[in-house]
C-alpha cells in the first residue's frame, strides 16, 4: 500500500540535501563548538554561518537569532521573559493558539504572575483587531500580545504587520508563534514591529529537535535555560550542532524555492477544495480557507455520520495520514480546541489535510476516492 | 597532521552504529510520534522502546525516564521543580558543580525564591560529608541537594549512595548531575536514594541535543516546558526522534562494553600519569586522580612558565585537542571555577585530558613528546 502523507503541518520529511548538509557534523566534525582549539572552532563557525543565513532569510540581524530545541521551547522562552524581564503584567492571546502558548500562559496565570485574556475571533477565525485594540487601550499595565502568525489547524494568517503596529502604539510586547510560517512564508522582520518570533525546523523539511527564537535587538532578556555561555549567554547547553546546520539548510531550500513551491502546493489545495465540493455533499471548510490562509493547510468540515466519525481511522487503514486536531493533542483523543473555539457544532467532524511540495493532484484524487467511499 | 582528541569530557564522536540506528528516522520514518495514525505510532513505538531500554540500563522504571534537549535542560528542570513543586526553600550544592547547576541556583537565589549554600570541599576535591550532614541537620526548611556524580573537570566521584542516604535521613530532595557518568559508569538507580539525575547523549558517543532526566516515581512535578502532551505531559515539544533513538543505542553500546572499555580507558589514563611523572618535572594532578575518580578524566597541574601558559594553544597547533576549563566556559577565556575552588595557586596551569575508547597509548606517547617540548 502506498502511503499518502497529508499531515505536513504536524511534521515533514527531512530533505535529502538537508541530511547531507548535517552528515559531516554527525561523523568527522564533532568538536564541541565552545572549545577553543581549532577543531571546535570549525563547528562554531558552522553554527555562526547557519545563524547568519537564517538571519538574512528573515531580514533580521544574526545577533537576533537564537537556536533552541524547538518551537515549544521558543514560545516558552518568549512568554516567560516577557513576564520576568520585560515587565508584562497582562497577556493577550487567542483561544486558538497552540498549546505551547496556551498552556504556558495558563501556567503563569494560575501561578499569579500575570493576568490574561483572549481576543474575540470573527466567524472565519480571524482575530478581531478592534477588540484587540480596545483591550490594549484599556490595559492598565504593560501587555504581552501572543498571537500566532498562521494557525496550525485552520491555516488562518494573522495580519502580523497591523498587530505589530497596534502593539507599538500601546507599548505592548509582541510575540508571534511563527512555527507554521517560518519556511513557508516570506517573513521580513525588518518591516514588522515584533519582539519575538518562534520557528521549528521539522515543519519545513528540516530536522526535529531544533528551533529558533528571534529576539528583537531592542529587547534585553535573561535566559530561560541557565548554564554555559552558548548562544551568547542566552541559551545554555551544548549546541545541537547538526540540528542547527540542518535548520539553516532547510530554510535556505524553502526560501530559494518559495515561489514555485507555494504556487504548486496552493494548486493542490485548491484542487482538493474543488474536488471535495464536487464529490462530497454538504462539505464545508473551517477557517478562512479561500481568503487569508496559509497554502499548506486545509481544514474540512464533514457532516457527522457514523461513517465520518470513523474517517480518520479508516483513512489510516488505507495508508492516508491526516489529522483531527494538532498532533500533540491527538493522542489525548480530545476534540480540537481550535475547532471548538470557532464553532462548536456537534454535528460536524473536522479533518485537517496539510500539504507539502511532495504532494500531487493524483494523491488528491486517491484521497477523494477514499473519502467518497468513507463518508 | 593527525588529530589527537583528548577532550572527550567536552563531547565525543558519534558511534557509527548509533548513526545507523538513527538513520531510518531521518529518512523514511519521519511521522510525528504524537499522531494517531499507524505511521505516527511507529515512531512513537521507537521512542517508547528507547525509553524502556534506557530505564532498564539504569535500573529505573520507564515512567521515570524523560527525554530532554540535553544535560543543561535536565538540570534546569530538576532545580526549578524542586523549588516550585516540591517546597524546597534552600539549595545545597558545591562550588565545583557545572554552570548548568551553578548559574541556575544563582538565578533562583537572586530572584529570592530560595537561599543557597555550598558544601565544604576537602583538599582532594571531594565533598566533606560531615559538613553536608551538618548543613542538612541545621536547615529549618526543606532542602534540595544538588551534587554532581562525577566532576567534569577533575573526574572526582561523589559517594552518591551515601549522599542519598543523608538526604533521605533529612527529608531533602536529591538531584545529581550525572552527565559525566551516564554511559560511563554502572548506575543502579534501584539502589540509590536520588530523586533526579541528568544525562546527555553526546558525552558517550550518542547524539548532541538530547538528554534525559530521571524523575523518581515518588516525586510529582509540573513541566519545565509547557505545551503539547509529549513525554506524558512532562516535557512538551515534538520529540527529537532520532536523538532519542540515538541516545538509547549509545547507552546500550556503552553498557554492553563497559567492562572492557573502562579497563582500556583506565589503562590509557594510568599510562599518561606515569609518563607525565617520568618526563615532566614538578607535574601534579588536580583532584583525586588515583583515588575515587572517573577513568575518563585526568586533570594535570603544570608549573606556570611562559611556555606552559601557551600549552593549550601550542597543543592545538599540533593537532592535539585538550581543554583548560569546561568547554562551555572556555570561550570566555576565564580560569576554571573548579580549579579555583580547589586550590587557587597562581603558579600552576591546569589542563584537562579526557579519554574515550578510541584513545591509545601511542597517542599518549605522541602527546607526552609534545608536552615535553612545550613546557
Ligand atoms: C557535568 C556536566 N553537567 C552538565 C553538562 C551540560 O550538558 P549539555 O551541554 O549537554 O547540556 C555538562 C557538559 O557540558 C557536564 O559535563
Ligand atoms: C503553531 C505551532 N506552534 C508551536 C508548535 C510546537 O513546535 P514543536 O512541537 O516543534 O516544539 C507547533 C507544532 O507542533 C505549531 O504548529
Amino acid at each position: 500500500m502506498n502511503r499518502i502523507y497529508f499531515d505536513n503541518a504536524a511534521t515533514t520529511a527531512l530533505d535529502k540535501d538537508v541530511l547531507d548538509a548535517m552528515m559531516p557534523y554527525m561523523t568527522t566534525q564533532f568538536g564541541n563548538p565552545s572549545s577553543i582549539y581549532s577543531y571546535g572552532r570549525e563547528t562554531k563557525l558552522a553554527i555562526e554561518k547557519a545563524r547568519k543565513s537564517v538571519a538574512a532569510l528573515l531580514h533580521a540581524h544574526p545577533s537576533e537569532i537564537f537556536f533552541t530545541s524547538g518551537g515549544t521551547e521558543s514560545n516558552n522562552t518568549a512568554i516567560l521573559s516577557a513576564i520576568r524581564d520585560l515587565g508584562c503584567k497582562h497577556i493577550i492571546s487567542s483561544p486558538i493558539e497552540h498549546h505551547a502558548v496556551l498552556h504556558t500562559v495558563e501556567h503563569y496565570t494560575h501561578a499569579g504572575l500575570v493576568t490574561s485574556s483572549t481576543v474575540k475571533l470573527k466567524a472565519d477565525g480571524h482575530v478581531d483587531l478592534e477588540d484587540l485594540e480596545q483591550q490594549l487601550a484599556n490595559a492598565k499595565e504593560r501587555c504581552l500580545v501572543s498571537l500566532m502568525h498562521a494557525n496550525n489547524e485552520i491555516g488562518n494568517l494573522l495580519p502580523i504587520k497591523a498587530v505589530g503596529e497596534l502593539c507599538e502604539k500601546y507599548h505592548a510586547i509582541f510575540h508571534s508563534d511563527c512555527v507554521q510560517t517560518v519556511g513557508h512564508y516570506p517573513i521580513d522582520l525588518s518591516r514588522l514591529h515584533v519582539h519575538f518570533i518562534s520557528g521549528a525546523g521539522h515543519k519545513f523539511h528540516g530536522p526535529k529537535g531544533v528551533g529558533i527564537l528571534y529576539i528583537n535587538q531592542d529587547v534585553k532578556i535573561k535566559p530561560f535555560i541557565f548554564g554555559g555561555g552558548q548562544e551568547r549567554n542566552m541559551r545554555a547547553g551544548t549546541e545541537n550542532l547538526y540540528g542547527i546546520v540542518g535548520f539553516a539548510k532547510a530554510l535556505e531550500n524553502a526560501m530559494a524555492n518559495y515561489d514555485t513551491d507555494s504556487v504548486g502546493i496552493l494548486s493542490v489545495k485548491k484542487y482538493m477544495i474543488e474536488q471535495l465540493r464536487q464529490h462530497v455533499p454538504d462539505v464545508a471548510f473551517n477557517g478562512d480557507q479561500e481568503g487569508s490562509c496559509l497554502y499548506t493547510v486545509l481544514n474540512v468540515s464533514f457532516p457527522k455520520t457514523e461513517m465520518s466519525e470513523m474517517l480518520l481511522f479508516n483513512l489510516d487503514m488505507n495508508g492516508i495520514c491526516v489529522s483531527g486536531g494538532s498532533a500533540c493533542s491527538s493522542g489525548a483523543n480530545q476534540g480540537s480546541h481550535v475547532i471548538q473555539a470557532l464553532n462548536n457544532d456537534p454535528d460536524r467532524v473536522a479533518v485537517r489535510f496539510s500539504f507539502c511540495k511532495h504532494n500531487t493532484k493524483e494523491e488528491v484524487d486517491a484521497v477523494i476516492a477514499k473519502v467518497k467511499e468513507l463518508v
